[in-house]
């Protein structure tokens, strides 16, 4: 039986098995205290073996780490913290650690426990986030499944470029060695895998929309990269984008649809993994202390946020905001120009005091598949940005205009041929569609309260670092 | 509202509004039907326009393919195959098509479709599949979470090659076209992205252990990437993997529940798709007459296996039953090497006439990090063969044991340096644990019946194919 399980029973002096990695010995002349974890939930099981026990000696003397099964009787807990703890009888030892087993209680900071990452899941910290990110993968499956979107795999491999952005992770099966020790004029792509350049997908949008007009609703849970050279708190090489996509939708269902996604988010994370919410909380809350950092309980801003209207602007209106804010900015806010991280927050913690979506960009400061204002000025763009993090989702409507389509491509001096397909789902039985993009990690990052995002993947891939 | 939920009303004289893609035109004297699919579901809501209705005459000259939005009442249908059909009160077109379109009724063998990957959600097959698909990834993340497993995202760039079989992608932000031009001794790895030489997954089982070896059991669902050179109907360069991982279990828990979720699947896929496996069906029927090909119906196959005990022997005994069967293989079996899909589909199909697990391979056939049995010639490896397809899963008990690990590596003649954090998990804490992979297109090309696994992925990558 599962901890999970077990501490659901009511101790009734039934016999059962537990077993788990040891989270703490604590020894007394009679008794020896055990703390086990395996990490079915965010509690443990007290485990209790007295002196007189069958292999007491070699029990009581394991190291923190070590893997056991007891067997034993389930009784109501004198202790405080617990229910039920386990009077052991027996013990199994499967696996012992020495002095070198890295989590010891000493060294756990989170730059040291990411070298560990194949160990860390063990922690009650991430143990914690691992458990969030679970329920919050299903909670998204859930939320779509719920509305009639089908899942959509994109491709990860793929020979377009579909941001326009440049910044991608090539994919080949040449011999590298051998390409550099020759001198070519040309690299002969047709003798390459696939017969031609190929990347990692920076995003599965351009087929979502394939499949959106002909399927309605779709939407991707799956891996993205980007080859950025940014060792920031907020970025990861290889992070997981949610994107629907759904056709016969404008704007306005657009925005509607994300705050209700980021809304259900909150919610479930509060409803199936309250254990978790509350552990990660307390360990911001021990962390900041004796430090100057100023610590805000994260749980009431999530709270603020799932119960809350999103406000809606126009980025002319942000703009206008934040030049009438007197505030002092490190970027001036000026129209034509992409808000930066301080602008998002300014407007969602200081001005709205919530979230609000900000609609019309410039064109200039989006993609080219974004749908035409009439002004030819703005595009019909949206960005969600919530409290404590600035842009936590990115949309559009789409452009399902053919000629504007390609007359905006050609501006933007974009090669129209590996798009051929794209523009035949205007040339053919065309819709208007809408859809946008959540970073799987940059939600999780804000709903744990995790400062780091590559504490929120289970092995993150950033610049110089792909180990595990 | 969605077709869906229309077909699912009475035709009680409500008036609605009905969008998606013209499937058909049919033209009489004074009406013309329209058939119209918006991919919420297999079936069509047919569209009634009288000739007096506004814009009828461009609205009876759409062709098929076409993007519209009629207004009508929904009333009880005369004719045959449907309750419910569409008085059109008024027609918005969004999307012509023209003769170019090429969904024509005409062409549409699988080898075009396939061209028209970004078309052929369209189609009455294809939305099929791609439904049926949605439905086994809910299905898969449903299993799991109802048992307890946490969803992990493992890596898909590494550094590791955790098969061993070295048929990898390398991942690079090296410029191709200058590494060809120069003529150097070395690659100097240290200015890549990563700092070193980077490939895509061949599998997350690795990282998968880590995290069992924490959070007890967890699954992975995500792409892998195998750079064979195999143009086969089994083989995609890219395909998703589903991976569990579970501590303390053994091979005999490992093929129940293996057993149990190809069951689940298959009944999942008749509880939540039966019009879309009816489709496939009528399809495949159709499809072998005026051929040579057998036609078997496939969902009494799969209805046979959904309610079947997975027979289990092992590979010892598998190799007699083979040897005494008297039948001409193309490969003779023989001790000491691999089943080929010819041996496994004669056990599965003519032999135990159902779903089989072979255990206890000879080790040389496998890889590295199967438990080892105390005969010293074979591991705790397991294959699920089901009629019609063979092998459908493979798994095994890993070695918890980190000398006999290690020993195995050496005799393999394998790097550990790379694998130190894999080595790590028995070096701490140790526990018997046990997983399989069931590659989710060999799953949905088995209960789907397609013959060609490229149809059942939205965008399959294979040698010299990596279009849209």
């Amino acid at each position: 039986m599962r901890i999970k399980e077990i501490l659901k029973l009511k101790g009734e002096n039934q016999t059962i098995k537990a077993r788990g990695w040891i989270r703490s010995v604590r020894n007394s002349k009679a008794f020896s205290f055990v703390v086990l974890n395996d990490g079915s939930c965010q509690g443990t099981l007290q485990v209790v073996m007295n002196s007189d026990m069958e292999g007491y000696e070699e029990a009581s003397s394991l190291l923190v780490g070590s893997c056991v099964e007891f067997t034993g009787e389930l009784v109501a807990s004198q202790g405080k913290g617990q229910n039920v703890e386990l009077q052991a009888k027996g013990v199994h030892i499967y696996g012992k650690t020495d002095e070198n087993y890295p989590l010891q209680k000493k060294a756990t900071s989170l730059e040291f426990l990411r070298e560990q990452a194949h160990l860390r899941p063990r922690t009650n910290l991430f143990g914690a986030v691992f458990r969030l990110r679970h329920q919050l993968a299903m909670a998204t499956h859930q939320f779509f499944h719920e509305r009639g979107f089908y899942y959509l795999n994109s491709p990860i491999l793929t020979a377009v470029d579909a941001e326009g952005a440049g910044e991608m992770f090539n994919v080949t099966t040449f011999d590298l060695e051998k390409m550099a020790k020759g001198s070519f004029d040309k690299v002969d792509y047709s003798r390459d895998y696939f017969g031609k350049p190929t990347n990692l997908c920076v995003t599965g949008q351009l087929e979502g929309e394939c499949f959106a007009m002909g399927m309605g609703s779709v939407y991707t849970f799956g891996p993205t990269f980007r080859a950025e050279n940014s060792n920031t708190p907020r970025h990861l090489s290889e992070f997981w984008m949610i994107e629907p996509e759904v056709a016969f939708m404008d704007l306005e269902g657009n925005a509607e649809l994300a705050a209700d996604f980021v809304k259900y988010l909150i919610s479930y994370a509060f409803d199936h993994a309250g254990d978790e919410l509350e552990a990660l909380q307390k360990y911001h809350q021990f962390s900041a202390k004796g430090t100057n950092e100023k610590y805000e309980n994260h749980l009431l801003v999530l709270e603020k946020v799932k119960d809350s209207t999103f406000e809606r602007i126009t980025y002319s209106k942000a703009i206008e905001i934040l030049q009438k804010s007197g505030k002092k900015f490190d970027f001036s806010p000026e129209w034509g120009v992409e808000l930066q991280t301080e602008h998002e927050r300014y407007l969602a913690e200081e001005f709205f005091k919530g979230p609000v979506t900000v609609t019309d960009y410039p064109k200039d400061c989006k993609a080219f598949y974004m749908k035409q204002n009439d002004d030819g000025k703005t595009v019909r763009a949206m960005d969600v940005l919530v409290p404590g993090v600035g842009e936590i989702i990115g949309g559009s409507q789409r452009e399902e205009d053919l000629d504007k389509l390609i007359k905006r491509m050609d501006e933007m001096g974009m090669e129209k041929g590996p798009l051929w397909w794209y523009l035949d789902l205007r040339r053919f039985g065309s819709a208007p569609h809408s859809g946008f993009g959540l970073g799987f990690e940059r939600a999780l990052r804000y709903i744990s309260g995790m400062k780091n995002i590559r504490d929120v993947i289970p092995f993150p891939r950033t610049p110089k670092n792909c180990d595990f």
